[in-house]
């Protein structure tokens, strides 16, 4: 069998079964592994990796190499931040193929820089090696939490109020703008500016990591849609999402009349939003939601329950059942 | 300008002048960074990364998948011992095209798990991305040492005697003899096995990292003239190497005499040879070799000497001084 019949969800079960992680250890299965530091501080240190592949994640030609660099940052970033911790240290690996220019590649380390420092993250080494042909660029970032303070994947409660904190779709969105050349409006830019340029959402993660009424968050990087299924799986719970209460930007609303795009898709499946996904007891999410925006200026986005049904994901249109439809991605399809 | 008129080292200069770590960290220019952690024990964080190309570091053809998924975490095993740390957590990055077989990947995995059981190395996380043509698997490796036994490249001293644990070139051999499809005698294949399967030294860099009169010490990845031209431009001093004293196995000598290659080639810049390079002081290095061999059951080779001029790599042919030839890889051209 190759590996379009096995699929990413079959490799990812073969390696979960493979390399199990002796407690206290948390291995693979949530944003980050979990390593318990020595000592009466009960820090634990977050460890992430994510690549991105030339031909798969992006094209040479429509993304800039000081975007790429940001990206490539940024979405690790979003992993150590979705357990509730702060990152520090970043190690590169570089697979570039000769043909590559200096130019270039100068310009991709400087939007890893940039990102950097943006996100008060430490490069501290990696790996430059040649490639026969394709572009791979990974990031491992280490980071820390305060034990008490990490949040995981698999402890929403049932009642829960599922909150998002950040437009859904507008990444998804950019990336189809590029892709079908549409004119750069000032909407279809800010569109493309949530493709290639991730939140940091460093201060949020932390500030929502703290409330012990959060009891579960992850990042969206996949989709709503695939990314909850995650969650869902993981806590052996289900959950209802209303389609009206997801939040779509204005840019996207936009732009998706003119073209005739379904911004309720792009928000479901697009996948790459790098906002937080959460799980609030709903006792405390008035209060949460409170705090949250007088801190940020920015709301959080009630979106749907936690319910009991496990693995059960439903979709309604104003309180009335719906088949909204999605678009899929597989890595090896 | 091309990255093939740069080269690997202007890349790596590059980004040493832009990513500076602040002390205490160690970052980028020894064989792992280097990050102290809190606490009166004195403890500190080791963390590489290495990456394995197709087409640039194996060719499926000629690698078995379970060598590939061994090797690829025993390089970096590698690069923590030559530190003096322990091996502990593993985060794979592994980039497939979707063509490649369920069954490669699995062997490819057992063997990566095989190396974990050896070295004591648990695999806790990592991503799983496809890949549009080529392969990468790439590993960043995380482990602790005693902060007073941490070994760096740049502290060898004008005088210590150089010495390394290991053959050299029989890995370089063995690749050869692949290559050129020899015929697997007894001897070949134990030259085939150092290439395929690098050693583990866990214990010996453990042992070698305690003694204080070991000055210097890094592994051996690119050849030992590569690798301790490294140190000499870390540590601003030279050396003087003794051709005849190098360390040729009976089975590379016995096979180079057959096909008419140059062990001494093979052994000064044939590379991936995985053993440790270190200086001792004059004084010492008697017992430290001494009490290695009591312990191992196998001696350390003293092939030369540090001296004061900077960066000045001279070898000696029984007292002579010599040129031997030399093949170099870089990994853009």
């Amino acid at each position: 069998m190759k590996l379009e019949g096995w699929g990413e969800q079959g490799l990812i079960e073969h390696l979960k079964a493979q390399f199990i992680a002796p407690a206290p250890l948390v291995g693979i299965g949530d944003d980050c592994a979990v390593i318990p530091q020595g000592g009466a501080a009960a820090v634990v240190q977050l460890v992430t990796c994510d690549a991105m592949v030339e031909g798969i994640h992006f094209c040479q030609q429509s993304i800039a190499p000081f975007d790429l660099g940001y990206k490539a940052l940024a979405v690790n970033v979003s992993d150590i931040v979705a357990m509730g911790g702060k990152p520090l240290y970043a190690f590169l690996n570089l697979a570039l193929p000769k043909e590559v220019r200096v130019e270039w590649v100068k310009e991709c380390l400087s939007g890893l820089k940039f990102c950097c420092q943006r996100s008060g993250v430490v490069l501290l080494g990696g790996d430059t090696v040649g490639a026969l042909r394709d572009i791979c660029i990974s990031i491992t970032l280490l980071g820390e939490a305060q034990a008490k303070h990490v949040k995981y994947r698999h402890t929403a409660q049932d009642g829960d109020v599922i909150c998002v904190n950040g437009f859904l779709g507008d990444s998804a969105a950019g990336l189809r703008a590029v892709q079908q050349q549409i004119s750069h409006t000032a909407e279809v830019k800010s569109l493309i500016s949530a493709h290639f340029r991730p939140p940091l959402l460093c201060k949020e993660g932390l500030f929502l990591a703290r409330s012990k009424a959060l009891h579960a968050m992850m990042d969206l990087s996949d989709g709503l849609d695939s990314d909850l299924k995650r969650l869902l799986k993981a806590g052996g719970c289900g959950a209802a999402i209303e389609l009206t209460s997801l939040p779509i930007s204005p840019a996207l609303a936009s732009v998706s009349e003119k073209y005739s795009w379904s911004p309720i898709q792009l928000a479901l499946s697009g996948g790459e939003d790098y906002c937080l996904l959460m799980t609030i007891a709903p006792s405390s999410v008035e209060e949460v939601c409170y705090s949250y925006q007088r801190h940020f200026g920015q709301p959080l986005y009630a979106i749907g329950k936690i319910t009991a049904a496990p693995s059960q994901l439903c979709y309604y249109d104003q309180g009335r059942l719906a088949s909204p439809q999605l678009t899929t991605f597989n890595h090896f399809q």
